[in-house]
């Protein structure tokens, strides 16, 4: 029997729910790991289903009719196929996790601004002293990238009381007062990066325009790390020049996860990062903010309509756009 | 010279500001530690000042001209003068935290909700199976007690796209639908318990009354531990009927933070509790969702204010009132 679609990165409830939901003309195959970890070396199917930390071999780029990336973001995508020359369907989910990842920034802000690893650390003795933080109220917070995700994010964060401002370089969204990188970073007690990654967008928010911040301040990423490097988050930290970083996302990270996961600590990277994650001003989560059982469903459905539509057509309802860098 | 006021469970931020902004006529003395834990005999002035861990002994009272709590609670005070003889002034500092308590609340619900301890535990190895939790969007939360701090964190919980009810004796808030404890529980997947220490209230939120929550509800309590038995928390959380609790407060908390601090792990409840803090799906914070930079300097505020006007006519802008039970 042929496989027609192979499945990496899929968890366990994510896999269910496909399967269920699946015509029964069409054989799928999964995999909870990446393409990489799997150890697949032949092309197991036409159509390859992956979310962001799977790397398309080279050689399977020939043989491929489709790839459909299910997460919302698609420059990981956009970027393996820039030199393909055969026509391959490229397709994303669209949007279908905003507001799970909103929720989860508004969390690391008030984890970050109300020192609550602090305040577990010094449970166990009921230590109450040194664990003073700041109410998220009127805080001034700049969202980094006001796409899809960035708008919704503002928005809670409007919500509650935060006075937000955005930077993008198109500022389609209403609901926003929009001012440069320049002028925000030294009004912002908060950023939160929400921007894909492009060229422009790639090692921008480096150490030397993070030092533009008013002392203290937070940096939270949720959408890609590759545009803030780790070790310039580390020094800002060291420096007490930051007061606190949320990440989710890390850069390079299908190479840190897998290393990670297999327990890789002699790796620089891992072992910086992972010091990094223990530091009490810190919180790492592991690229896990759009994960709801809400987000999921949507992504299921997405998933399936992607797939009907493109054995209909041949193309995706959300094909892979050329990035405007 | 002669001491006029002696403040206990005073932090050191908290002492810096009183200090600082004292009038020169007034003689103050602090104490970091609750009368008890300090091992005061006599009474050290005639005007005593603490938080809600304190208890003020019977052989004080006969000598004591006033008493005032820096706390927006009043319940342990009015319970230790009751039965009082001498007309001792009573004074508390009025609302003066309750957006960082509601803020507090929506954070731990966040982290309930999101499974964040356990994103936590597993981002050293950037494991990401088993890790799905909801959003709190249009979630059901029952607010128990719509006091200053009840009301508070139903408009923060409504401000972020929650369906909000509360359950009061005195449902004078108009901002908010209005249900029986009988009605709320089976309808409510969150119930944050904002209530004052009564009568009434203490030990209302036990296992049989929580037990009417659909399964996998999650129970939140920034208010006062006496108010839910912990061992009822425990054996529902054993038994997969709640599916998280966050707590900030504690029963008895003055005696068990005490036991805590001096490391007693022999004390049943100490081992109760600090077991119950340990799980996966419990988050415990040791009493300081008032804590905010912004709530300690009106604190601070409050508390000269009130000093002044006890100075000036003997009466606390805040007296402590009859609790009507």
């Amino acid at each position: 029997m042929t496989v027609d679609i192979a499945f990496f990165e899929a968890f366990t409830e994510e896999r269910q729910q496909i399967t269920e939901q699946l015509p029964p003309t069409i054989s799928p195959v999964f995999y909870q790991d990446t393409i990489q970890e799997a150890g697949a070396s032949a092309l197991p199917a036409k159509f390859i289903s992956v979310r962001t930390q799977s790397v398309i071999p080279d050689g399977w780029k020939q043989e491929l009719d489709a790839v459909l990336t299910r997460s919302q973001g698609f420059d990981h995508i956009h970027r393996m196929f820039t030199d393909c020359v055969k026509p391959v369907a490229l397709g994303y989910l669209g949007p279908y996790c905003s507001r799970a990842v909103a929720e989860h920034a508004l969390m690391l802000l008030l984890m970050l601004i109300k020192n609550v690893k602090a305040q577990l650390d010094q449970f166990p003795r009921f230590y109450r002293e040194g664990l003073t933080g700041r109410e998220v109220f009127r805080r001034k917070v700049l969202i980094f990238g006001v796409g899809q995700i960035g708008s919704e994010t503002a928005k809670l964060c409007r919500a509650c009381g935060m006075d937000v401002r955005g930077v993008d370089i198109d500022p389609k969204w209403d609901g926003i007062e929009y001012v440069s990188l320049d002028e925000g970073l030294p009004w912002a007690e908060v950023v939160i990066c929400a921007a894909a990654l492009t060229d422009i967008t790639a090692g921008l928010l480096n150490r030397k325009r993070l030092a533009a911040l008013p002392t203290g301040a937070l940096f939270i990423n949720i959408s890609r790390g590759e545009i803030s490097p780790v070790e310039d988050l580390v020094s800002l930290i060291d420096e007490n020049r930051l007061g606190g970083v949320g990440l989710d996302v890390f850069p390079d990270e299908k190479d840190l996860g897998e290393k990670m996961r297999s327990g890789d600590i002699d790796d620089p990277l891992v072992r910086q990062v992972t010091a990094f994650a223990g530091r009490p001003n810190v919180i790492c989560t592991p690229h896990n903010a759009f994960n709801s059982a809400e987000a999921l469903a949507l992504k299921t459905n997405r998933t399936l309509e992607s797939v009907a539509a493109f054995y209909e057509s041949g193309r995706f309802p959300y094909p892979v756009p050329e990035i405007k860098a």
